[in-house]
């Protein structure tokens, strides 16, 4: 089978899973990386009109990958009912939810025909740890609004997301949160944003956990 | 098995699954009905201070049920990349969502020892449907949110979902969207809350459909 080298963009390049997914990616296609402060391109998540600029200015893609997304780890006591603003859950709503949303949108509008979306949830969506309620919602809700989106999508477009383990170069920040998970080196994780890319599913999250 | 009389508050009670609850848990024990409008408790689930003020006149509390909660129903197409507020997501996110998560810990701060907290989700976490993207990201995060919620709350206290089909009594409404789903009766739906509120399992999501 002939491959096909493709322009890629990577948001997220700089983190641990995004260093991972260049490794492997990079191997075969042009990777243009994106992040807050550092990459080829910069824009922030939470900010939509930064990252509809940025696309616009990335020529043309193939695929667009997010492998970043904050949301707060905090005890569930600590959370209130309060309005979208003066929430816990604020960060992860317009971080790692909204923000992966939007830039799933607004690769919609510039990606090349047959091209594909790749969004990052979380095994929180399904195995949930102490302090981690607001990442479970936010996980949960890309996963499900990943199958949706695939049905309507245009021009053959694709999106998928991937949904790691806790990552094995990151157990020095999480370890405390997962312990009894078995952690799953980041090559592997940026396995499944190959398949996603190089693959032709939509509409799939695939498990690395 | 000697069943004790539960004071019940009961979100959405004017609703086709609100009134259809009332029939099924009212037989056993006292519903106090809340809605925007009507009922014995006025507040709206996007306001939560005044959620908060309700639930605390609401004398002691066995269980919170929620049966309301609006999402945005529009294509793909129509949903471009936004910030929240300016966002078709913002409807779904800020009621049925946050809302309920909301409510959720509303009801946490004043519900008896060993209460109950029930949410409605909705099959579209699993099976999409064209122009229901934003319905499945709300309730994918509803789901995700009450198993992960379930091993962090004190005293007790339990929470589950229920994820309904498309009700036969709103065929009226919805059916375009729902052509091939077997519709399921509001009375056959109303026995999930039951089996939650009278249940003793936490971090369910019960599927009637």
């Amino acid at each position: 089978m002939k491959e096909r080298r493709l322009r890629i963009l990577l948001v997220g390049a700089g983190g641990t899973i995004g260093r991972a997914i260049a490794a492997e990616l990079g191997a075969r296609h042009a990777i243009i990386g994106a992040g807050r402060r550092s990459g080829d391109l910069h824009f922030d998540l939470a900010d939509p009109a930064g990252m509809r600029e940025a696309l616009a200015g990335a020529g043309p893609l193939d695929a667009v990958i997010c492998a970043a997304g904050n949301t707060a780890f905090a005890p569930l006591a600590d959370f209130v009912a309060a309005p979208y603003g003066a929430s816990l859950h604020t960060l992860g709503l317009a971080d790692k939810l909204l923000g992966q949303v939007n830039l799933a949108l607004a690769a919609r509008d510039v990606l090349a025909e047959g091209g594909s979306i790749t969004l990052t949830t979380g095994l929180l969506a399904e195995e949930p740890v102490v302090e981690g309620s607001s990442s479970s919602l936010v996980n949960g809700a890309l996963q499900s609004f990943v199958r949706a989106a695939a049905i309507e999508l245009p021009r053959g477009l694709r999106i998928n997301a991937v949904s790691p383990g806790v990552v094995a170069e990151s157990l020095d920040a999480y370890a405390p949160y997962f312990r009894g998970f078995d952690p799953v080196p980041a090559a592997r994780v940026a396995l499944a944003y190959s398949r996603s890319v190089e693959g032709a599913q939509t509409g799939q999250v695939y498990r690395v956990h």
